[in-house]
């Protein structure tokens, strides 16, 4: 099936790459034609004007955006008056659901078709493949289908869910499903995310904890302002991380492919030296735990996982200062310079 | 290599199993004798005095206890008068580490080795191995490795870890590791619990905000008492939850062994209508944040786990109606009834 | 100075009463006469008609909203129409400050002002005043100072501020304040509200782990799914909560006006037995929590106390079904019921 | 009545002051003379060596112990043989509960009574008074009243709280109470401090929402790792937190002495530039979320509380590393330097 791409970034690369692999036609588009030298060598057709674009491409268009969220609508702008009724536009990227909603409506206004698509699999997704959350109406998506088959993992050596029906009708066991209408596959992606928040977060606060279990055998300060090690003999372990991350793979309850990254990154760098610490958030989990809120479903777990990220870049600095300031008020507590 | 087995629940029967099925020789003590018939049949010697017991096992003994941790102590007491010098114990239960300790102290001044091994993998564990966390002297655990390697998964299918050194000397990635002196394994599993009740959280709270996707399609209450859903348009999704959690298993960064689980009981009872939602918790999580108390190492997220297993049981009813008192106090709020 | 108030449930009615005893002129609004008739008794004029209303209020007009957030929109799209240039329309309700903004600009494309106050203070408001939180362009905001000062508590005997500047030309110290422009009443107010929960929250949660210290008195079940209580002689004790509030209402650090109300709570019915517990919430204090996402701003403990909010609706409930549903499938462990 | 002090830190010191203004005798200990001068001026006896301070008390004594919690037990060593049955023991610093329940039963094998005393009120507390928490035998505690009636603020100028029967034979209401036998007191006090965390928390997070309302002036950064923020429209504050924090004082339902105090911190100093924001912790709160955990009472509320100040002393580094480190594995993610 042929496919046009814009947004070369690595994300849209890969891929255009793997489509190509699985015998699909690529048309990419970028404004520096350097970008698309490798792809070409792979087979793709590059283009640099969006006219040429959108005039290669057989007719329904199947267009993939796979952009920064906030140039989507610009692209969206130059792009739909180039193209035809029935053209199909998928956004392929990190936009919020609401944007999906409402640029449904527009594009529908043109006869156009808009799909949304949470992509996930990060740089792996080359050689892994890429688990696609999908969003838009029935006989576009279906339409699609062989595009989000030759981008999604397949069955693959994933064990079989005892208890699924062996006939669903449902491509979930492939790796890509079509969720609902227009949001929800990016609605789906978003809690994807926050959940991946929430994972992350428990492996980090246990590896944490497993690393200062020697604190029985660091000197204790004594005074009024810091409270005293009880059992200092329960706090002697000097663990191996990188090893115990690595037990955890084989036959624990824990294990997942996020315990094979940290174990990886855990080896490398036992002592995790090469980072500061100062955790981004890319958006999707702050929209999980405000869709929680909406919905008033409780979500301590997610929303302490977003907020850990916050303070890993200092954002609770503030906050804390009026707490050593109400101390200072009304206990005369000087502060206390934090342990090395 | 013998070892002997006291506790034959379904984690003891199993591991027996398993180890026979490895070529392992495995003498059983219950005092019911019908609880070892089978293992009899698959080759277990049954023994139901602790007397015969020990006599049937060759000098230096191991001896493992798979038992509740608050029966381990009484057991002990009958056990090691029995034992000789040098003879091994090995607690793979639920023991609390400080437990460990102690036991491995008191059982030092009678010249017998204690190991404590953290077992995770559950029901599981017959087919897949059983991850083993291990903590004791070091030339006791390497004695003893023939035991560990038949009860661990081994590297089986698992990806290797692409930074791991090749030659590390050590077991990890057969699945089971020596986590350093008395108490190490069981501290290393209570940890591991306490990311599982994390992980468990995270997947359980982005799902259930998936299920309420539909609370713009629900008449809402407008009253002062309600806060108004200010966009319904946006929460009008009927998501089909077993096939989300199906195609998260494949390519996604959130794929794990406890979604697999969870994707199989969402195809077996796709409303959960066979559960009451009442979570026990069995230790090692409140264990995990004190521990993460006594070092003060923050834990927002898996204390977050924690007592969202209180709660589920009912245990913030009493502050519930401490809010809707003030409430009434200052406000003249009446309740309402929740949501059907 | 004459203000006419429309909205009169009990905050609309008891801020006009304190205003006629301040010496202010009420015109009072609503379609039924009936419920004006003890204000008129005080000296109101009563008006059914927003026409007669407008008609009697002297030019510039100052119109006071006392209404549920949700229908400021449609009587102002009412109102908006007989009123002149200069009038001055205030929201002294709960609006969400993206409404103040939105309004604020549309009123002033119509030549009338606009002000939006958060008014703290609840039923007590009466006779303690109301503390006023007021964004709006400065001139408007001086010019109904009358009105302000009428309905704020006034000095009274709060201990003066030992670091506040004698001469501040801020009237904070009176119980009002002009916080900024549009929108800047009702964001102060949010966060005041989004602060309640959280101390709310912190004494509930106190006081629940008081009245469960007698945990070590009742029967304790030893099973494998229920963690025994290592130390039931460290929770002996039958705490009396209504004494204790009472006594910590003095000299304590913990001492409020919230303290005193749960006091006076917990006198009336020491077990809450009249509650349910099943706790609302109004709007701001997920306003609020949504606000420190947007700044990137950690709130753990104002977010936690939305969310217990959310919890004791029932609202978990889900989650905590697929908590059980894995639990079973990697354990086998069966559900418990809850203890009474 | 005649008390022996020992202990003469700030709270000692003041405490001693404070009883004999209200007409009692106070014998003094410390083993510099020095220390006591100011207090013998005020009519304290002083004594360098205990054997002095016994035996200037009169039977049955009664000794208040004003020592750091590490070191009652050395100081008990000591005196407890110089003392004769029926002798009282006080401690009135911050023990552990779980150290008094043990005390109070060895003491009780000598013939002599322990009660613990839970003291809240700070260095306001020579004037304000203290609050009294207390727990030991009946007889001992009634018996100690006036020294109690000293210490504590009295009836004041409190409101009367509506629902508590005039006659109640309690004493809670001039702020002290007996609470229950040994180490209730401090349990009381415990929770008191743990809740003394939940309110500081949520003053420390609502203002630091509005410190940073300003945060669409400010330039946002546009790249994939920066979630952008969607409407800067809505937040262009400049708030003046000293006015809020004064305004909040008087008629909001979050009025408290806490508040009082942060907003005279904040007049001093409203960018608290003199703080560095690590804020210690001195053990009361982790003895309350152990409490409850081991009540299994739902705490997320005061548990976010006493980790978040672990984490404004860096203790979350390790955890935040790890994040980065998986986020750079899954998807290339290079780490951000945080916003200044």
């Amino acid at each position: 099936m042929q496919l046009g791409m814009i947004g070369l970034g690595r994300m849209g690369n890969n891929m255009a790459q793997r489509l190509m692999k699985h015998g699909h036609e690529c048309v990419v588009h970028d404004t520096r034609a350097e970008s698309m030298t490798e792809l070409e060598r792979q087979g793709a057709k590059g283009t640099t004007s969006l006219e040429e674009f959108v005039s290669m491409l057989a007719r329904p268009r199947a267009v993939w955006l796979m952009l920064p969220a906030a140039v989507v609508d610009q692209v969206l702008a130059k792009l739909v008056p180039l193209l035809d009724t029935d053209d199909i536009v998928i956004d392929g990227g990190n936009s919020y659901y609401h944007d999906d909603i409402r640029r449904g409506g527009e594009l529908k206004s043109h006869g156009i078709h808009y799909v949304d698509v949470g992509t996930s699999g990060g740089i792996f997704g080359l050689e892994r493949g890429y688990c696609l959350m999908i969003g838009g109406e029935k006989a576009v998506v279906e339409h699609l289908s062989p595009v989000f088959a030759g981008l999604a993992p397949g069955k693959g050596n994933v064990p079989v869910t005892a208890s699924r029906p062996e006939k669903t009708g449902s491509t979930a066991d492939q790796g890509y499903l079509h969720c609902g209408p227009h949001g929800a596959g990016h609605f789906v992606k978003m809690v994807h995310n926050g959940i991946e928040y929430g994972l992350m977060a428990a492996y980090s606060e246990g590896l944490n904890i497993l690393r200062n279990a020697d604190i029985g055998l660091r000197p204790h300060e004594a005074d009024a302002e810091t409270t005293p090690l009880q059992h200092p003999e329960h706090y002697q372990y000097n663990f191996d991380l990188p090893e115990i991350a690595e037990v955890w793979r084989r036959g624990s309850v824990i294990s997942s492919w996020l315990l094979d990254l940290t174990a990886d990154a855990l080896y490398e760098d036992p002592a995790l030296a090469s980072y500061e610490g100062h955790v981004s958030d890319s958006g999707e989990g702050r929209w999980t735990v405000m869709a929680a809120i909406d919905e008033a479903v409780p979500t301590p777990v997610l929303s302490a996982a977003l907020q850990e990220r916050f303070s890993s870049r200092g954002n609770a600095e503030f906050a804390n200062k009026i707490l050593s300031a109400m101390r200072s008020e009304f206990g005369g507590h000087a502060e206390k310079k934090p342990r090395g």
